[in-house]
């Protein structure tokens, strides 16, 4: 952890923003090191950048996000604006020199996503992050030491979903966020990238898949009439992976009842594991020999639960995802373990769902 | 229900063949009607026939399995042989005339199916039905009154497994039954075609799939050295259904840990539904405007139920299953209404998952 | 199990004589022996004994239960008539020489009870067993092993309840069964004794109680105008086991939402079992140095369990636990291990909530 | 919320110091209105003070609790030192005239509570509160609410437990906190005022109880050789409430496999609600005419959630409880509504627990 404090700027104050502002005020109280310094805010109006500078407790406020990025205090730049400005908010830090801190998805376009990795390559020195929260999680990361460390002998078999109900009422209103141009992909750009990170964390690299859209509300009301919704309510992939694995994914923004199902399951030749996000502080695993599935609660034997809390089953919280993921940036800053997704590695996330929205039932090889 | 006693002959002593005998013996006690005579019953040798017919309480006892399928005191028989004799013995028993109550699957190749089905729909007056026993659950058929009522809105998504790991053990012998020439399929098979029933009685009729099937032990001990498992131990697809709903399909007989996990999910354009077999009095409905997902337990609403137990929450179990199959026939029979999967329904269930096992990722529709 | 076929005469045809039916007609179908000799029924009237006999297959009918219990072709009488009957025909069928399966509770009162262990002690040779369904199941038979093995250390507390909700509805008209002189007892007679049956055979005799009795709903509609209901709907207590361990016990008729939660919990010095009847085919166990809870589900692990499926996780049905049942009377006439409530022990089990129904949150002392 | 910044002193860093640094530092952030100042923060030694005033941001640090405790520039008091502590530390502060958040227990006698809440009683424009985190959790407020708008209809049963598994080695240590003197109660006082917290907000106050207490372990390992143990590993109660319901209450520091099991039903006259921590994130309701338990997951209907996460299903986490309760503390100081437990109404709870500890299982009036 860094002994010297960082700067901190933050692009952004809605849910992501919010998240950020509580990580970045506890990452040292959690895992000690110094505290950042919150320099700067940036969000759409003077008013409302100063009032959440005020409430977040960052020093300075702007309407102006470009000069946040590009602040000479600042030494990392959290991105949680709109997705359509994901790439020039991070082309501008990192050419200004910066860490970035990016929320996901990387960008509204594959090309869009390239061109930032390309750009990333060039600024080596300096570290990039996108926010796959829930690869952070003390449950999350416990599966993935049992998965590498060979715990369920080889892994044959991936089941996937990231299933939420959050467009499922068909009177929910029309927004440009449901076009391509202003929302880029649908489900997968919004949920299926999460699934995408957890997946390839766990089983490695993609080499095909196969995928179906669907859109199952074709028209939202808006002010003007009826308006025709153009990206993916749900999506349905086969996954190969170049491990000689395969897998099932799923994902959709419209299963009724279903608020934060991102839930998967992993059979290898010597044991299962089982994980639904909306119960993130159980881990079921069931190994060769065993009766059946045992629930694995967070806790001290999950490293990164402890420094919140010494007592096992007090429940790990999905805000809590985060300060590990600024703990993990400040580490790879201050010159320990690289951290990731870096925009290289997020591209291959890009790559993955892009493929998905463009499929129609047939196989398509993923470039690497 | 008929009220005259009809006659049954009983091919097979195995899982299904007692669990035939304790649906016979018990049919009418549960639902009323005539019971059946317990007329013949068929076994490999004459000893082990005439133990089996003294314990099941069948009147007389062949190692001639043609003597049971055509004797002229029986109205239906029972065939409970291993998969490669269905073809046979249904034939033999439809051309001398009676009803046949057939265990999945069909047959081991899709022609024979075809020529059973062709061969049923010569002989109208005779009943046909497929053990598909997960039909018959009380907490399924509320399952169907539910979509089929429109409770759920219009159903577009359907996600399925059924997995077991009665093979995932890589020390388990090699044996016939994983050859195509003596199994047949694999896991899709054994238990993919029960998927397919439910699926199929849920949604409608599939008209393309996309699949990957995967042999996870590629080798068997045998007193002859390893020898090659022919026939897949998993497999995943995608499905296009006529109505317009997509869906996910997996199934695997190596899933560690899972051993009736017949689990599926639709979700409707205004409410989900959610079950697993494992917990089969277990069913979880969401509506759109409730809080979350509700667990009906099996009770008096569901009416099959009511005449095993008037007793709400007082667990159904897997064989009573079978005497609603029972019931199912004889109601039938009795001039009831059609009960099924009759052979003409299951050859499109066959079609299914034999188009499933020949994809290699590349969609293939299904022919009806 | 018993080679010469033994001539069964039943008593009542409603929950329970549909259910000894069933038993009757399929205990050697599943565990061999000598398929019972139906020999008698008897009901209400002669048409409803007619009626049922053809129904369950019994060979004849009588609208005397005096002629059943007697008769001489009859070995075992099967008495499932209501509470209040129980006495005077498991006397007669004792004084006729009979064995006795009576459905619980024993009587409507404690001297009852008392007498009817009396009279049962001296016919020593005739067996008695009392309906406590819930010690056949599977899953029990497991969970009461691992407490005797010492699988779970010494077992130290035990925490049970028994909630159903059947009374809930303040609108269920008043009847009879709510009386102490037609009724006996309420939630403690229905389903307290149920638990109390479970907790003795895991935990060994309770020495002491201390409980309270609630009435919810005091008065409940009749035809002349709302009457009191003078039997318990809830009942609470703390117990202490001969054994040093110490125990809580509810039970409850009016609990919304439980249909059949008859659920309890030990811990051991070593580990912890959890169990509820409405998913009846889990035990959950906890063992020292395991990470959490597991799952055991029913299957060929669990002996009994065998005879009906050898699938795992193919449900186990309620009615199933009466073939059980039915299987170890057969089992003790025919010279096998004793079977068990009998009248001794069942006079134990009652005693037990009386007890609980005559205190009023002072201790009492249990006289053995 | 406060506009003007109060000063904060902290009196303890371990598992609750920590907790407390993080709600100061968050609740403004998360709630809106003026940063408190991080003003002293104490512990055991100059060093370790230093270093986590560093860690947690506090301007200052001292060894001297007694100066954190009357520091003019401070306001608000949190004393998070071990139990014996608290009655000093809290008398200081009240008298340097601070507000003052306790942990729980309040003290490790029942004479040091109600002397603390005498001297509260005259420092009434100073607030106090008691660290009952569970009071706070999104899920119990919505409980709460239900309960007392009557969604369920008239409370009449609570059942509770609340089980840790920390002290079931029979190999752990002595310590002193196994002590009368040292430390004071045993389950009752680490877990059981919990419960007894959450048990008295849902149904109003106790006026009966009757209990048992168990000491599982009666010697553990120490330097010198074996010593006893003192307090209880364990406490069973029936309770009655001066509602007229009834309760059972149970809670153990030796259950095996429990790691924060503070579970609870509520049964009402027209339906009922379960809880359990583990699980912090579903509550599970009833109500007449339902099919049976919804799961409620924790979403934006909980009012206090929507503050940290917008997003249903995203799990609130155990430390966020706290910020919750910093900001009830705030709210109050500013005028808003009372916050509490405070002294007065943790003392009721203190006497429901020593009278627990007292109990022999024979029913004790509880004093009010």
């Amino acid at each position: 952890m860094p002994q010297k404090p960082l700067g901190i700027a933050l692009i952004g104050t809605g849910f992501m923003g919010k998240c950020h502002a509580m990580a970045w005020r506890n990452v040292a109280t959690v895992f000690g090191g110094a505290h950042p310094r919150l320099e700067i805010l940036a969000d759409a109006t003077d008013a409302q950048a100063a009032a959440f500078a005020a409430q977040f407790g960052f020093a300075r406020a702007t309407a102006r996000w470009e000069d946040a990025a590009t602040d000479p205090d600042v030494d990392i730049v959290s991105i949680t604006a709109p997705n359509g400005m994901h790439r020039p908010m991070a082309e501008a830090a990192l050419k200004a020199g910066k860490h970035v801190w990016l929320e996901k998805p990387m960008a509204l376009t594959l090309d869009d996503a390239r061109a930032m990795a390309t750009l990333a390559a060039t600024h080596s020195g300096q570290m990039t992050i996108l926010g796959y929260n829930y690869l952070r999680s003390p449950a999350f990361q416990a599966a993935r030491r049992m998965v590498s460390s060979g715990e369920i002998g080889k892994p044959m078999a991936f089941r996937g979903v990231y299933d939420e109900d959050y467009s499922a009422d068909p009177l929910l209103p029309w927004s440009w966020r449901m076009t391509h141009e202003g929302g880029g992909l649908g489900a997968l750009g919004d949920l299926g990238c999460h699934l995408v990170s957890l997946m390839t964390a766990l089983m490695g690299p993609v080499s095909e898949i196969t995928a179906q859209t669907q859109i199952v509300v074709a028209n939202r009301p808006s002010p003007d009439g009826p308006k025709p919704v153009e990206n993916e309510d749900s999506a349905l992939a086969l996954i190969r992976f170049a491990s000689g694995a395969h897998g099932s994914f799923a994902t959709s923004r419209v299963a009724r009842g279903r608020k934060c199902r991102l839930q998967w399951e992993i059979h290898g030749t010597e044991g299962s594991i089982v994980f639904d996000q909306e119960n993130m502080n159980e881990l079921w695993v069931h190994r060769s020999g065993e009766a059946g599935f045992t629930r694995h609660l967070t806790g001290p034997e999950q490293p990164d639960f402890t420094a919140f809390c010494p007592a096992p089953g007090h429940n790990f919280g999905f805000n809590e995802q985060k300060v590990i993921e600024a703990r993990d940036l400040l580490s790879a800053i201050a010159g320990g373990p690289a951290c990731g997704p870096d925009f290289a590695q997020g591209l291959e996330i890009e790559k993955v769902i892009h493929a998905m929205a463009a499929s129609h039932g047939a196989a398509i090889r993923i470039e690497r």
